[in-house]
């Protein structure tokens, strides 16, 4: 068990929309990702999937509203629940759930 | 499901060592607290209990060693494990684990 530096992992990261695992703790992965422009309508049937802004700002769109998160907001997908991150610009965050979603059908741009 | 401003609501917190549930995804709680000096000795059996830091310094001490902890950094402490917290100063954190930990026995001081 290590430390590890949210902001500095972030600031290594090279690609958009693959996460990175930080850390586990009880079965849940937190995860580091930094993204830009928008990504695929998708959902997750097994989990919730809980995002923490460090930089920038993400738009999850849902099908019947818009959360816009800036530098220090939180917010929780339901489960089963479809959204699609979208990010004006460059954003940072820490996305915690039970394992990595970037797939393509979860979260990645085609 | 509305997002948390965790600036915000760390900044809004008039009691140490006290945690206040923001969030919950995947049975666990995401919680703020701020704290400054000492707390106790303590373990958790039946729960991980990460730590990240939002502002200030965070000196989480285990029996063979101290981890220190600044801003934006992460760390867990694995369930079992005897551990002691200690803000140098004014410190302001989210704690991720099962339920809130800040009972006397669990990281309040006395």
């Amino acid at each position: 068990m290590e430390k590890s530096n949210i902001i500095a992992e972030l600031n290594a990261l090279t690609e958009h929309w693959s996460q990175k695992v930080l850390a586990e703790a009880n079965g849940q992965q937190f995860k580091v990702a930094k993204g830009i422009g928008p990504t695929n309508w998708h959902k997750h049937d097994d989990q919730d999937e809980l995002f923490i802004i460090f930089d920038g700002v993400m738009n999850i769109e849902l099908r019947d509203r818009t959360i816009e998160l800036g530098e220090g907001e939180m917010f929780v997908v339901p489960k089963g629940t479809e959204h699609r991150p979208v990010a004006p610009s460059e954003v940072k965050f820490l996305i915690v759930g039970l394992n990595v979603t970037s797939t393509k059908e979860g979260g990645k741009p085609n």
